[in-house]
């Protein structure tokens, strides 16, 4: 069993399921977002024969998780022929961390017609890019949950890191689990929240709490690096957005997110 | 009272709201996602003194809502200092037609910082673009909802109006609501959905059932005319994400919408 299938793992309650929450995923203040919404999400794969696959999910943030244990509630809403809708939430203790909606189905049945216009990033090779086994001694101690994946940054988007962010809003890297964990559909609700906050390429080097985070998964990822790109186009008011692209070794976009956040202070 | 104060108005009742979906928004099988998503976005606004404004909306689309009587329940699940998270639902009898989260909180209240690196539709003149009332009989007979709005429709992208699609995948207008009923906060949850899909610009004319649908609002809208824009970049598998933006008359970038829907027959 891979690091990442023990932290994700879940136990049948009878009401739900027990999570743990490790403290491998602590970024800043609490439990990284996407790592506490794939454990949501695999719950829900389990909620519903034959329909194992997020299309598209939507999570709601209550209250910053901590490292500990977690329990997660399904529902389902309405179970069609191809879909199905979906709601849980993610407790500790009597307080709510996240509250989700998610329709899901199974990727296997879609059809294989593929017209994506969208391009993939236009990252440098592999050996050219920068490991964040490389990111400040400071940066890691924030935040854990970088050990747990192999990133290799656009050097065109790591300035940050040296006090001298592009100022572009974006960030880029090849992506994947440690132990060369393949990606799954419902690992790639947590891969659209993995990166450090684009805010970053702005040179706002704080956290950024999500409110709320969307999700579309639209095909099932290759195995192999993902590449994934994030960019914000609408800081204001103390609030931006972030959309996510990732994009598997065989050159498909496999999933798109976007969530709203505080702009670091 | 204006037309469409009239179409979102709510009757409170021992557990949420009466409202009365009318044929004037119908389209294509049903009735029309964005207006369905406004009647429960006005009753989510008057859940909690002082947090009138949604911030994110996420709704997912479970049956296709008939014109007629429809309640609206919501349920706060966090009410924090400057933000509330909430759920509602809308119902026709015992059919739940969507399920919603929503963060709501105060946009009068947030900070007056704006750095938006997107830039605004780049539309023609209001003279020089395509009214909608001109719209073919066949498909204003399919679609009433044309007529609660005043579009303008840029002329590169009406080229399917008359069989030749630009093949872009991208859709943009000016648009009011009749009446010259002003934009609000609310309002704009409708906004995101009311241009035909943007597949029609690909040559499907058929209607794309939404599955899920996210708004962001991020300012309250000025007065006078929106410039919306529709596009998307992933068609694949049968589905296709359709991403919006509404720019208010002030040029500011007042919401971002995406959704997931099937791809038209």
């Amino acid at each position: 069993m891979k690091e990442y299938d023990r932290h994700v793992a879940l136990d049948p309650t009878d009401d739900g399921w027990d999570a743990e929450l490790t403290d491998g995923w602590v970024v800043g203040g609490g439990v990284n977002g996407g790592y506490q919404l794939a454990v949501v999400g695999h719950a829900l794969a389990r909620a519903l024969d034959g329909k194992p696959d997020p299309l598209a999910v939507s999570a709601h943030y209550l209250s910053a998780a901590t490292p500990g244990p977690a329990r997660v509630t399904t529902r389902v809403l309405r179970e069609g022929r191809s879909v199905a809708t979906l709601a849980a939430d993610l407790w500790q203790g009597d307080e709510a961390r996240l509250t989700v909606l998610a329709t899901y189905g199974d990727l296997s049945g879609l059809t294989d017609d593929v017209r994506t216009t969208a391009t993939p990033p236009d990252l440098p090779p592999l050996e050219d890019c920068v490991p964040n086994t490389v990111a400040p001694a400071k940066l890691r101690r924030i935040a854990p949950l970088m050990d747990r994946f192999d990133m290799r940054f656009d050097p065109r988007h790591v300035g940050w890191a040296v006090g001298e962010p592009s100022g572009r809003g974006e960030l880029q890297a090849w992506f994947r689990l440690v132990e060369d964990r393949e990606p799954d559909p419902v690992s790639l609700l947590m891969v659209v929240d993995a990166l450090p906050p684009v805010t970053f390429d702005l040179g706002m080097m704080g956290w950024a709490p999500t409110l709320e985070l969307t999700a579309h998964v639209r095909a099932s990822p290759a195995p192999g690096w993902l590449r994934v790109r994030h960019a914000t186009r609408n800081i204001a008011g103390g609030l931006f957005e972030e959309d996510c692209e990732v994009w598997d070794s065989a050159g498909r976009l496999v999933a798109q997110g976007r969530q709203l956040a505080r702009q670091p202070r």
